[in-house]
């Protein structure tokens, strides 16, 4: 269990009046360079040093314990050893402060005796009502009201800007800092949570986002200690405007073992996280690189329109790469409607076509205002909703030949003023450099040298971004904790009326005692029908001959009776036979619910046979869902255009199936906390025609 | 068709002892760029300006025609006009030159009429016996001779190098070039082709491969001219162990539209493209970056064994998302063996653990000699195969901090002289400055700041290249021309005959004329049999009925003759009836062969149902192929696990269907031009028994 819930008040952690360095010693590296940190970078508030010996050090006196410096502080920094740490956190607590931050390591992420030790600092902090960030974190900064306190050589950019990191790995968060640093992505804070004893980094994310200065939360995550308060923080960014840009590990097995050994962290099920990420609006992200880049343009276009992406270039090879990215990413670029191409036939010179995308040929460099005109007739036609240029700004001096700073003039003019988000990115990975600084601010660039690949895999993401901001809220909470139904649904037909009940269309189903009974519910049903022994104690009815299937006719049905019941294996308790209409030539769907350790009742629907038990081709959310939600669950299935028909099997209604699959999450939720699975195996569909046609629930072991 | 054939020798072409710069003129930024180039860049031969009207241009007599000169020529660059182009190459080529490079746009690319212009040039070149490189060209550069034939400012690293770039896109060879000098990957050449009227790429990698200061080639590919020169110059990089690295467009078909408007090319179908580099070990990849960076590391590591990688860093999030990406990447991660994870525990501070990746942990702050003991151990473990530390050099002499120049210097002796490929990758893309280039050459550490993010992604294309290297050559050859057989197999019997000849397995079958012969044939079959219509008019038997499945007995028999005859539409020349045995509960391929514009003869292999149909998961090569390639094929389909069983349906025998299918193969090119296209489908298997149950011949319109 978490020990951060709710909202938490952390402004005097990120804006402390005065701190104090515990353990601060001339020879810690760590010690060092935060007392550096903090006198060198504009810390204005109250500085003391603690040293259980007392004595001079960083050149100023130390005193001997935080009770002993007679005052109040606000936070603490705790660099003592793993032993002595309990002893330093309740001088701290005694000396009335509201924060302590441990940077000691050889807690949870030693193992279990490290949690134990872990535990009792929470418990320690908690009792004092001290707020704690750690241990075995790097500290923090917070750029926007200086304060520095990091625990090595802070990278950062020049200016402070509106972008978050939090990063649960200190060095991380370092390697996070220092890419912002080279590509001046300006930032308003880089929170290292570490193990994450107390505080964690949804709880950062949480109250930074009440921050009218912070933009976008970008995030390092290992494992989610909270999982509601995450959903319920990415829903807060989601009615804020804010992104949350997520590089979560956690694929390979190797990564989860690494991660226990690195922060104490249980890495989760990385489908769950996925499903979740897609359910909530967060923005998923594969590289440091990506982290920053999505969140740099997220930060600079907002939510752009469903239309598609104009795109400018002095090079055709550019354009090509930049074309076969983006199918990829999933930004469409129109063609040009007719108007638009014959405009820029005006001002192309006579070996130039005009494409979207939009080569405008080595003539520019004959005529650099081919830039703003291709750009300004580009940026005005309606099929598009952003506009980019690729082009890039010299590193140095040296380069920037009169052509280029012409050609930079007139894209700053072509790109300005323009109705929709118009950026321009650079070719490859570019650094930002103080010639590259004084350019962009001269000229006014929205420039992002991130380069094709990571720049277009961002505007990628800022597009699906803004396909979830004009999607309805999620409005998601999770379910209220109860015990379930007083009678768990153990066999098929008690499962079946279970799903019915909560409105989950399934097969009639008629139980027959004897040969008579299945023969005159097989007439009252017409056409063939199946035949299924009834029993709670056999789950795999098909692996012991005990389903028959396409049964027609009095004879073959009073047959398939006395086969089917003969099928059960010694000792098992028959109630007798469920006789059902055979349902064929319909789409076969699985929808598994199961419950997640950290995350509770997820559902999973994919198609049967080959799709799910041979490509794993599942989409998955966490419950409740809603009817819209499934659509889009059914639309990332690589086996979608099954549901457009497929061989005899019409098209699927996509809002039925939808329906029925939210009704099954329902019905998954309403067992409880007892629920273990409840899988719908096949769910029937033809056309219209939904059925559940099988059921299965397990509760989990008491 | 291509123009070039064969191999070509462009020594003086690369290494032109006299260059004219024709259409020299003070108004060109070109002309300017051109001779600042050759004049500052240590070009050591002649240079001549001619200018059509004579006088002083950049500063020296220009000749008013190369005959004019009156000295023989090795190179002339053109850059005149479109509509002068054809007098001046007809002056040059009047003047003894061998080698044209024409800068002048507005040919193939410009449409039709441009095409035919183009071709102009290229008979009027080879009138002359004139080597010619473009039209629509930028020129080349030939870094380790010192020929700067650059018509634009050239961006370049500090030292010549073993990577040769060859660009059609002349702006895109540009940004390639300006990239390896930001991350000094020193490059041996950089040539843009252009339209490719006469010299195409494909030649100059032929050529360049024969350099043996050249140990890696880098592509940007628009279009193959030459499909089986192509062929033949990937097998000879094969054969010299140097890597042909690609970054081909083509994927959507914006593309395809955007590349015929930039050089005229038309780009061919990307799936055969994929398939040729996965069948000739060309190494592909998505981005000018990872072009640089997978050459770079593939030029540095050489062919890597066959075992796993050790990773050692200083970060535990940064051994988490190397782990995640190294199993995207396909580069194994093998655990620790007991011996070396009890020597490491012996060195790492005590809350570390010993892992693969291994986190040295924030103790080597404290004691940087935990980078080069940890390194010596992981680098002597056998179950590596090459070694990884992440770490980065300071770009600038304030980042250089005591513990960074400490932990380098570790890191350097933990690298150096290990038993396997050792490089330092750095966390994310970081330029070399400077600063870093002092450290790199003092340290001499192995670095390739590529980021964890393409750094990997580039070691795990040198383990699927040196996976390549290390498998037979493919010792592949286009079929010869043939027209085929006399008679073209038309129907399914025939089909199935012209395979069976060919040596692949074919399902008995016996032509009924009548009831009575069909008895007896089902009857000699004994079991359930399959009735197909027999007809060269008919080629979806299924869809008219004129098919039955699963008979059995001589009224079932009987009855399935007629029903199937009549099926037969009218006017239909109807042969009979098939009578095969049914085959039932065996894996279902599709095999397909087509002729593909450039490539000729290539087949398509997938699994059946939903895996083509909905998924097209399909494997694809260039005929002829061996069983080992087929082999391959079938690891590649994401379907591949259906072949190890599935539902009652026995493990496939993978060397009986891979020689069934390569059989198929040669079946096709024995088929001739006329081939158009040779489906088999279903290639039935079940365990050991491979059959071709179905077959179908389709002959290109004369």
């Amino acid at each position: 269990m978490s020990l951060a819930t709710g909202e938490r008040d952390l402004s005097t952690m990120l804006r402390p009046r005065s701190i104090a360095l515990i353990g601060a010693t001339d020879r810690s590296t760590w010690s060092k360079a935060t007392f550096t940190n903090l006198t060198t970078r504009r810390y204005d508030g109250t500085l003391h040093l603690v040293a259980r010996r007392g004595g001079i050090v960083h050149g100023r006196p130390a005193a001997t314990s935080c009770v002993a410096l007679g005052e109040k502080i606000d936070l603490g920094l705790l660099m003592v050893p793993a032993a002595a740490i309990e002893e330093a956190l309740a001088d701290l607590g005694a000396a009335g402060a509201r924060n302590a931050v441990i940077l000691t390591s050889g807690f949870a992420e030693t193992g279990h005796d490290g949690a134990t030790q872990q535990q009792k600092l929470a418990e320690l902090a908690r009792r004092f009502g001290m707020s704690l960030l750690g241990p075995n974190c790097l500290g923090f900064v917070n750029f926007l009201d200086d304060v520095p306190l990091w625990t090595g050589a802070i990278r950062a950019p020049s200016r402070p800007g509106p972008i978050a990191v939090i990063s649960q790995s200190g060095a991380t968060g370092g390697f996070i800092a220092s890419l912002a640093q080279q590509q001046e992505i300006s930032l308003s804070h880089l929170i290292s949570t570490g193990n994450e004893a107390d505080l964690d980094s949804t709880t950062f994310a949480d109250h930074l986002l009440d921050d009218e200065r912070v933009r976008a939360v970008a995030m390092f995550i290992e494992s989610i200690r909270d999982a509601h308060h995450f959903a319920a923080v990415a829903q807060k960014a989601h009615a804020a405007g804010k992104p949350i840009i997520a590089l979560k590990i956690g694929l390979s097995d190797v990564t989860a073992r690494s991660a226990q050994a690195h922060t104490g962290s249980l890495v989760g099920d990385d489908r769950v996280f996925e499903g979740v990420c897609r359910q909530f609006g967060i923005v998923r992200v594969n590289s440091i690189e990506d982290l920053l880049f999505t969140a740099e343009v997220i930060r600079r276009t907002g939510v752009i329109g469903a239309k598609g992406l104009g795109l400018v270039s002095v090079s055709g090879g550019a354009c090509e790469i930049a074309a076969d990215r983006l199918q990829l990413d999933g930004v469409p670029l129109p063609p040009l409607p007719d108007a638009t191409a014959k405009a820029l036939l005006e001002v192309l010179p006579s070996f130039g076509t005009p494409h979207n995308p939009l080569d405008i040929t080595g003539g520019a460099v004959l005529e650099p205002e081919l830039f703003a005109k291709a750009l300004k007739i580009m940026g005005h036609e309606p099929a598009f909703s952003a506009l980019t240029c690729l082009f890039e700004v010299p590193a140095t001096e040296a380069q920037a030949s009169e052509f280029i700073v012409a050609a930079l003039r007139q894209i700053s003019l072509g790109l300005k003023d323009q109705p929709l988000p118009a950026l321009m990115i650079s070719h490859t990975l570019k650094p930002v450099t103080e010639v590259t600084q004084r350019i962009v601010s001269e000229l006014g660039l929205p420039y992002v040298p991130a380069g094709i690949y990571h720049g277009l895999l961002a505007l990628g993401r800022a597009w699906w971004w803004s396909a979830q901001q004009r999607r309805e809220a999620p409005n998601w909470t999770a379910p209220a904790a109860s015990k379930g139904p007083k009678e768990w649904p153990r066999t098929e037909r008690q499962v079946l009326d279970h799903l019915a009940r909560h409105g989950v269309p399934v097969v009639p189903a008629t139980l027959a005692t004897d040969e008579a009974k299945a023969v005159a519910a097989a007439r009252r049903i017409g056409g063939p029908v199946v035949l299924k022994i009834a029993s709670a104690d056999i789950q795999h009815k098909s692996d012991i001959g005990g389903v028959a299937l396409n049964i027609e006719g009095d004879e073959a049905v009073a047959a398939a009776f006395h086969r089917v019941m003969t099928a059960a294996p010694p000792g098992a308790q028959v109630d007798g036979v469920l006789v059902s209409p055979m349902r064929e030539r319909g789409l076969e769907l699985f929808v598994g619910c199961t419950r997640d350790p950290q995350w509770g009742p997820v559902l999973a629907v994919g198609l049967g046979g080959v799709f799910v038990e041979v490509l794993q081709d599942v989409a998955l959310r966490v419950l409740p869902i809603t009817p819209t939600e499934v659509r889009c669950m059914l639309g990332e299935l690589k086996g979608a255009k099954m549901l457009e028909g497929h061989r005899g099997v019409p098209r699927a209604d996509l809002d039925a199936v939808a329906v029925a699959i939210a009704r099954i999450g329902d019905a998954a939720v309403a067992l409880g906390s007892a629920l273990d699975a409840l899988d719908v195996n096949p769910l029937w569909v033809r056309g219209s025609h939904v059925e559940a046609l099988d059921g299965l629930a397990v509760a989990r072991a008491a």
